[in-house]
C-alpha cells in the first residue's frame, strides 16, 4: 500500500487537533483511502509543550525548513497563521512540488492569487476548506457539488466569536463589554478580541467565497464592514418585537454588472434559517439559479472541527496523489483565465431596508421633522414606534423601519436629522436583510 | 479545449432540468471545468413532447442502445428509474467503459452491490448524489468533506411529500388524507403516493448513507419502516404542547458492534434545528467523533434542485477525464476489501423515549391500571397528561412521555394495555428523539 508523507506546520490548537486526528482515525482514514497517511514531521517553536498526542521520536521538531526541504514529504500543512513565514513557507513548499494545505484566510484574502499562480504554475494543489467556516464545506459546495449553478447570493455567520456575543446578549440583556468580557473568559474570544468584533474575520472569508463563486477577484478593501460593537441589548430588543433578530451576516450578491460584499449586524426575520444559528455556531446560506437555497450549519471553528476540515482536503489531496492526478479542481472554481473583474458595489450604492433608532428631545413635532427628512430623501416609511415616556434626561427612543432605500439617501437623511437641535446622541443604524418582505 | 460527450437516458422531469442546466449554463461549465460539455444525445420513449428545451437535431432520440453503444459517448446519465431497464442500460454503459451518473435511489438500495462492483471492476465511476437529498450534497460530505470523520449518527428529512403533509397537518390540523389530497393536486405528491407516504423512498436514501458513512453493508430489508398515514392534528397538538413536532425521520447511528438503522414519525424539541425544516424541504444532521453536528438543509427534489446534483456529478467526472484520472473516490467510501458487516440492530432491541396515547374509558382506575403495565416492564414516565373530560363516546385521550426505554418492553406493555377492558382502539406510539433531554 502506498504511503502519502506529511509535514504540519505549526501545532497550535487547529495543528494539534489535525495530529490527534490523523492519529485516532488512522486505520479509518487508511480504509478510505486507500494509502497509510504518514505524519513525518510537525513543526512548532515549542517541542516541550504537552500537547496530548504522542508523537513518535524525532516528528516534533522546531525547524519548519526540514519540512519542506524534504523530498519525502508529499502534503504541507500550514497552520502558523499570519502573512510572513507562512506565505514564505507555503511557497517553498509549492516550489519544491509539494501540495499544501492551509487555514490561513487573512494571507488569502490578501495575497491568495500570489499563492494560487504559484501553485498552477507547478501543477500542485493549494487547498483551503477550512479557511472558511470551519467543518461546514462551504468551498468544496461552491467548487464542487454547485457547480453547475450561477450562485446569486451567499450569506453567512461565519465568525463565532460574534455569534456567540450576539446571542448571549440577546438571550441575557447584558451589554456588549460585559459579554466580551464573559466570552474572553472562556475562551470564545481572543484577548485581543478586534480581528473577530469588527468584522474583520468575516471580509476575508466572504473575499475568499465571493471571489469563488463569481469568478472574479475580489480587493479586501472593496469590501464594507462594520462589526458588532455598538450592538445594545435595546436594539435586539426593539429587533424582537418586530420579528427580528440581529446577526452579524456577510453578505455576498451577485448583480452581474456588480457585485455587494458586505459585513455588519443585519435583522433577519425569525423565520430566516439563519436566525436560530445561536452560540458559536456558524452558517451560510447559498442560493444558486438552480438548487434554490442550500444552507450549511456547523461549528465555524474550534480545534477538532477544523481539523475535520483540514483532514478533508488532505484525503482529497492523497486520492489524487494515489491516482497520479494533478490538481482537478481549479484553486479559485473558474479555470484562472476565465477569471475576470466584477467591481464591488460602494455601499453607498446599495439598497435595503433599515431600522433607525434615534434618541430625540419627547417635544411636539419632533417625530414630523425627522419623517419630513427622511421623506426629503425619497425614504418611505413601514412603521414607526416610539417606545414609553422621556427617561431622565429627557429623550426618548424613536425607532422607525424603512421600505427599501439607497444607502446613500439614508446617511444623507441621517446626518440632516443629527443636526437637528431635538436629536441627541449618534442614531442607530442597522440593516435590514428579509428575503419575505416584498416591499 | 477538450470536449466531454454526454448521453441522458430518459427525460422526465429530472432529466428535462438536467438537459435545461446544461444548456443555460454551458458557458459557466466550460469556464469551470475547462472543457466544452456537449450533450450529444438525449433518449426518451417520447420524442414528441415540448419539453421547452430546445434541442439540436438528432439529438432527442427514443433508443437507449444508441447511446450507450457510441463510443463517442464518455458519460452516461440514467434518469430512467425503477429496477429493470434502468440496471441494464447502466450495467451496459459501465461495459463500455462509460461514466455513470443516476439518481436511482431504489435500484442502489436494492442492488447496488453488482452496479459498485461491475464500475470498479472496469475502472469507471458510478455516480448518485442526486439518489439522496436532492441538491444537498449528502454523498459528497460524507464521502469527502467528513472523510476524516468516525460517523456517529445521521438523522434526515429526506422526503418532502412526507414533510410537505407533516407540516401542512402541523400549520392547519387538517387531517392525514385531506392534505395528501392537497399535495396531490398541488404536484407535492405522486397520484400513488405510497413509496413516500409509507417511508420507503425514506428508507431507500437511509441504506444507501448508512452504508457509506459505516462501511458496512446495509440490507434494505433490516431497515424498520414506519410511515406517517396515522399522524394526526390531535397528536401533532400535543407534540406541540410538549415543546415538540413530528418529523418522519431517518435515523442512522453506528453504535460500534451494531447500527440503528430505521424510519418512522419522530417527536424533536423545537431546539433541533430540524425541527424549522418545513414544507417540501429536506434537512440531513451529520455527528461525527471530529466535526459535531453539521446539518445541510436545502431542497431534496424539484427538476432544477435534482438536475444540480447530477450536474455536480458531471463535473466531478468531467475533471477526471480532463486528467485523465479514474474514480478517484471509492463509491460506498471505503476501499471495497474494507467494507465490513455490521448487523442492523432489530427495533426490538433499540432504546429510546416514547409518546402513547390510550383512547380509555374515563372511569376510576384507568390511569393506575395503564400506568401499572408500564411499571412492570420497567417503563417509567417522565409526565403524563389526561386532556378534557370524556367524548361522546365516553373515551379520553391519556398521553404519557417515558423516560429511556427499550422498544419490546414498550411493545410488550402496549400489549397488553390494548387489552384493559377500559382501552378503546389502538394505541398510538411515536417515538421520541431529543438530544438535549438527559434521562
Amino acid at each position: 500500500m502506498k504511503t502519502i508523507t506529511v509535514g504540519l506546520l505549526g501545532c497550535g490548537t487547529v495543528g494539534t487537533g489535525v495530529a490527534r486526528l490523523l492519529a485516532e482515525n488512522r486505520d479509518l482514514l487508511e480504509a478510505r483511502v486507500g494509502a497509510a497517511i504518514n505524519l513525518k514531521y510537525v513543526a512548532d517553536i515549542d517541542t516541550q509543550k504537552d500537547r496530548g498526542v504522542a508523537f513518535a521520536p524525532g516528528v516534533l521538531i522546531n525547524d519548519a525548513w526540514k519540512v519542506v526541504n524534504d523530498p519525502e514529504v508529499d502534503i504541507v500543512i500550514e497552520m502558523i497563521g499570519g502573512q510572513g513565514i507562512a506565505k514564505e513557507l507555503i511557497l517553498a513548499a509549492i516550489a519544491r512540488g509539494k501540495q499544501v494545505i492551509t487555514a490561513n484566510k487573512a494571507l488569502l484574502a490578501a495575497q491568495g492569487k500570489v499563492l494560487f499562480d504559484a501553485a498552477r504554475a507547478k501543477g500542485v494543489d493549494l487547498a483551503y476548506e477550512a479557511s472558511v467556516g470551519g467543518c461546514m464545506p462551504v468551498i468544496k459546495t461552491i467548487r464542487e457539488s454547485l457547480v453547475g449553478n450561477k450562485i446569486r447570493t451567499m450569506t453567512g455567520i461565519l465568525n463565532g466569536t460574534c455569534n456567540y456575543i450576539l446571542s448571549k446578549i440577546s438571550a441575557d440583556r447584558t451589554p456588549f463589554e460585559a459579554v466580551l468580557a464573559e466570552a474572553q473568559a472562556k475562551g470564545y474570544a481572543e484577548a485581543d478580541p478586534t480581528l473577530d468584533i469588527e468584522g474583520l474575520d468575516t471580509a476575508h472569508k466572504l473575499a475568499i467565497i465571493s471571489a469563488l463563486a463569481y469568478g472574479t477577484e475580489v480587493n479586501l478593501k472593496d469590501i464594507f464592514i462594520e462589526g458588532i460593537t455598538r450592538i445594545s441589548p435595546m436594539d435586539i430588543e426593539f429587533a424582537e418585537t418586530f420579528g427580528y433578530c440581529i446577526k452579524l451576516l456577510a453578505i455576498s450578491k451577485n448583480l452581474g454588472d456588480a457585485i455587494e460584499a458586505r459585513v455588519h449586524p443585519t435583522m433577519i426575520s425569525a423565520g430566516n434559517l439563519l436566525s436560530n444559528v445561536n452560540g458559536t455556531l456558524n452558517a451560510m446560506a447559498i442560493t444558486g439559479d438552480a438548487v434554490g437555497t442550500l444552507v450549511l450549519n456547523g461549528h465555524g471553528a474550534g480545534m477538532m472541527p477544523t481539523a475535520s476540515a483540514v483532514v478533508g482536503d488532505l484525503v482529497d489531496q492523497a486520492r489524487n496523489l494515489v491516482c497520479n492526478c494533478g490538481p482537478r479542481v481549479p484553486a479559485l472554481s473558474y479555470q484562472p483565465e476565465r477569471i475576470g473583474h466584477i467591481p464591488v458595489m460602494p455601499i453607498s450604492a446599495i439598497t435595503t431596508r433599515y431600522y433607525f433608532r434615534f434618541a430625540a428631545m419627547d417635544r411636539p413635532g419632533v417625530l414630523s421633522k425627522i419623517s419630513g427628512i427622511l421623506g426629503n430623501h425619497g425614504i418611505s416609511l413601514k412603521s414607526v414606534h416610539q417606545k414609553g415616556r422621556s427617561r431622565a434626561e429627557g429623550a426618548v427612543p424613536i425607532v422607525m423601519l424603512t421600505h427599501l432605500a439607497k444607502e446613500q439617501n439614508v446617511r444623507l437623511a441621517v446626518n440632516e436629522i443629527m443636526d437637528l437641535d431635538v436629536v441627541s446622541d449618534r442614531p442607530v443604524l442597522i440593516r435590514i436583510e428579509d428575503e419575505n418582505d416584498k416591499d
